[in-house]
């Protein structure tokens, strides 16, 4: 009989957090107890679970005591206030927020990628940012096959990438268009309805934005590939919830594409989708609500002999955040690693 | 006092065919006499102009007697029926269609670019394709201050360039699925409103789409630089009438992000729009019924020694199509260029 876990998520009113919840359900996670997490503001509310009603309980140190998983989707502040706490109640945090990712003691996984990178966790396991989870499922394949030596990729954000409120800001400001009135811009700094933006996460002094930077250094973290030249313009679409990237690869030596559509229709979490007589290949509106990441349009770049490029489209909630963390969890219940350092420690 | 001139536009009813009408009023053309022309669907509609209304006529062998300039903006095989028949009568014909754009003996002109290359006409002028012409005011100016070995894009194309009847078709789609209906898919193969998806044009033997090729053939013609080595996706998002894109440019020598400012602070038709602290940069709503094409984002490329990524945005029905065909009518009248080679030889 399978062993089963005390689930907390933290967070679990946001677009990710429901989806985290819809997924355990979904996956038939082994929860023993489950425990909504949330801010004061939003405690009391009242979620459903496989039938049976929570409701969400104020954050506080006591929240972890007796829990082995902590499912953490409520931004990066919130992650970094709980962590100590988290870590020192015995359970382990799967982090969805950018606060650990970077940090050399905590492991950035992508399960189909670095798995064996959980064995190393001290509590703590970083999700990976949404772009860079969809973009490695169907570029690590290949960098196996060949090793990649830069990577350009430009991005069609979805609206869910800044919320649930975000998503619901997109249709109203789209009506509000439609009949002529002025869109309003609450959560978004400029009108997305029939519109689009770079990405408007802060910007470096070299004028990349966090975004571009979390696909740059997330990228080599998760393939261990430090030196990886990497490049990225993000920007934001009118789409809902699913992410599209258009990817340019150039590897040490040529890789055709019928060699890389082989490797990419057997990659896990990949589905390999190209229709060339009907000009059908991944849309957002495919990819939504899958769990794969949808690839196609593989072709040789007419531009550089050892060229690729490729056409990824990936639902943002889903494989981008909820089911890689929950992949994790699911890694650390197979490998038996449910316990934080302090617990084996203690 | 100036000279002026019969002109003809060719399919008026399109949405280049509305922009080039008002941008010839605009503009102020020196006109002494207009023909608007169209299929015999639309002949006998009523369009404004310059407070006069103008009956369509359907077109014919002799619709063109007595013109001197043709703008033509019907789709390629109404422009390849006619484009004898307006030669032969003496006229220029300024052709917005493909159908002549690659052939030799036709100039392809972007007049910020290769204002010259009129010079030799023989009658027909080829204006490039939108994505084209947008892209070459930008890069350019940058490639005559270093010379470019290899650009990349990945653009963001608005419903516009598909006419007029896309963009109506757009609007619709959204409403529907606002009002969670199907949304209509009539000029479109697959929805776009909340959408987008690889742009639909055919697909060679390589995969690249015909757009894509576009903008690798004809950047190489205009730019006179047959070896560019040149790569591209080609994406439709659910915007109305501006076209973004993601430009990657590799140069032969280290090109500072300063320096492109600089450059293209002054580059004609070209605005350059960057507010770092505001994260305020080119975006469809700000482009959409400007002349100039807006620039920002200009970033040393994190993975490449000579690397830059630039981010533009423009109007598509404008500077993309009708305002650059004007502008090319414009150097043909200030070159006293308005005659066809037949009249020439004649």
């Amino acid at each position: 009989m399978t062993e089963s876990y005390s689930v907390a998520i933290l967070g679990a009113t946001g677009a990710v957090g429901a989806e985290l919840l819809q997924l355990l359900e979904e996956r038939n996670f082994p929860i023993s107890n489950l425990k909504l997490l949330a801010s004061p503001r939003s405690a009391g509310q009242v979620l459903e679970f496989k039938g049976e009603c929570f409701t969400l309980e104020a954050v506080s140190e006591k929240s972890f005591q007796g829990m082995d998983i902590v499912l953490a989707s409520a931004g990066g502040s919130t992650s970094k206030a709980w962590a100590e706490a988290i870590v020192q109640s015995g359970a382990v945090m799967i982090d969805n927020s950018s606060a650990f990712r970077m940090d050399p003691s905590v492991p950035l996984v992508v399960p189909e990628v670095n798995p064996d990178a959980v064995e190393d966790h001290r509590g703590i396991i970083a999700n990976p940012n949404c772009t860079t989870i969809l973009m490695s499922l169907a570029v690590w394949p290949l960098h196996q096959a060949c090793p990649i030596q830069r990577l350009l990729a430009a991005t069609y954000q979805s609206a869910s990438g800044a919320g649930a409120r975000a998503m619901e800001e997109l249709k109203q400001q789209t009506q509000a268009i439609l009949n002529q009135q002025d869109p309003p811009a609450e959560i978004f700094p400029y009108p997305l309805a029939f519109n689009l933006f770079p990405h408007n996460s802060p910007l470096n002094a070299q004028g990349y934005c966090e975004e571009e930077m979390k696909m740059i250094h997330e990228t080599r973290k998760i393939f261990g590939a430090p030196d990886l030249r990497v490049s990225a313009t993000c920007v934001r679409v009118p789409v809902l919830r699913a992410h599209s990237e258009a990817i340019n690869l150039e590897f040490a030596e040529p890789l055709s594409a019928d060699r890389a559509r082989q490797i990419l229709a057997e990659a896990p979490g990949v589905k390999l989708l190209e229709d060339w007589d009907k000009n059908y290949f991944p849309m957002p509106m495919d990819a939504s609500g899958k769990d794969e990441v949808l690839v196609g349009r593989i072709r040789q770049d007419l531009s550089h002999p050892c060229g690729l490029e490729l056409w990824i489209c990936g639902d943002q909630i889903r494989k981008g955040a909820a089911l890689n963390a929950i992949q994790i969890a699911e890694l650390l219940v197979n490998r038996n690693l449910v316990q934080s350092a302090m617990a084996v420690s203690s």
